[in-house]
Parts: C-alpha cells; structure tokens; sequence
C-alpha cells in the first residue's frame, strides 16, 4: 500500500460540512461527484498528497445514512492508495482477510474500488482503491 | 496543513493488533511509546508519507478506554501535519473552532501536539502535529 489515498467522512448535510472543512483547511474542496449506485453525494479536498471525502446519503437505504443512523456522523473509512488492486485482494486473502468486494468496481474520482469486512480489521473500515489507468 | 501525518485507531489488545496491521501492511510497526500522561500505549506504522498510530489504553481512566467502552474498536481520530502549530491555533480560533488544547503539549513520535473540539468538526477528533524542532 502506497499511502492514505482518502478518509471518509459521513456527514448529514455536505453544503454546510463543505464550509466547514474549507475553513479547516484554508481552502474549498475541488470536486463534487454523485455515485448513485452507491447512494452518495461526495466532496474532496487536497491536503497535501491525501484526500478527504465528504460523504452525504443521497436516499435512505444508502450505506452512508445506516452509518449516521448507528454511529452519528464522523470518519467512515479510509482509503488506501495501491498499484494493482487485484494482486493485493488475492495478497490480503491469502492472510486472512475479508473482502466485502472480491472483485474491484467503480468508485468516485476515477478509481477501481474494493473494500475489506471491517469484522476482521479491528472495526476499522477499509477501502483499496487503484488509478484507473488511460 | 501539509498531509494527513497520522490516522489513530483505538484497540483493545495492541499485541494482536500489530500482528493483524502487519499483515494489512505487509510490513511490522516500526516504534512503540507509551505515553504515560495520555494513558496510552502506541506503536506506528508507516505507510509512504503516511502512518498509523494504534492506541491501547494503559488505565481505566484514559481516553482510549473511554472511547472503546462507548463506540467499540475503530478509528479515533485524524492527524494533520502543520508547520507553525501556534499559527494554526490562532488562525482557527478565528475561524471560529474550538480547541481542546489551546496551548500545544508534548505528544507521541517526537511531536507538539493539539486537538480540536470534535462538536466543530462533524464529530471527528481532529489532532494538529508539529514536529519538535531540534
């Protein structure tokens, strides 16, 4: 794993949490993206060579809004940044890990995506997350 | 703030935790600390310009063990490298933040150290770390 590619933050309300983390940092977030298959409206800010994604629900059943119905809002997960994701799924099973995505899909900010069960991290959830290449 | 310089996740049993992050990391801890005045102990992975910090508590009273007892094991807060931590202080108490520590304290991994209030912050435990200058 190369670095910490992003942390994600579940928030209620992305418009104000936006203004919040721009004056946290000094500076506004430089995307906004939707995925709908994942039910969530995101923003990311640059902070040096990490990220940080700002993480609303976009309808109930969304992942991101059981999240804040359980814990409240607060860091979700992180992301770490990997050179191939596939090798590095089969290299995490093979030590005993957990995929929740044993094949890698389509995340936000042009990346190929998968994240590990949490049970089996310390209830930390984990996302590798791979470049898609031109 | 120059990076994320550390991601602090709080767990039960810091012997399993490391052999569990080696493998994640495909690599072993490279320091351990105790912070006595904290209540923790700690040991810190790197990960490119990025490190883990994982927490044990070392009494009943820290808040390492207050914070387990209450959400479980996961992550407990974020880790910001700055250059000037006073400069920082100041610029975000006009921003309107509000500092757990307003005057910075020694931390661990030869750091000066402050938090933010986490009821600011969309309930994320915000820490600022300078490195001690020699």
């Amino acid at each position: 794993m190369d670095k910490i590619e992003h942390i994600g933050i579940a928030v209620k309300d992305i418009e104000s949490s936006n203004d919040l983390f721009a004056k946290l940092f000094g500076k506004a977030h430089y995307k906004t993206e939707t995925v709908e298959s994942e039910g969530v409206m995101t923003s990311f800010f640059e902070v040096g060579p990490n990220k940080i994604e700002l993480l609303q629900a976009t309808n109930e059943e969304s992942p991101i809004a059981k999240y804040i119905e359980k814990k409240g809002e607060g860091i979700h997960h992180i992301a770490f940044a990997v050179e191939d994701i596939e090798a590095e799924i089969e290299r995490l099973k093979e030590e005993g890990f957990k995929m929740i995505h044993e094949t890698p899909k389509k995340g936000a900010d042009n990346k190929i995506i998968a994240f590990l069960h949490p049970k089996a991290t310390n209830g930390v959830l984990i996302e590798l997350c791979q470049d898609i290449k031109p």
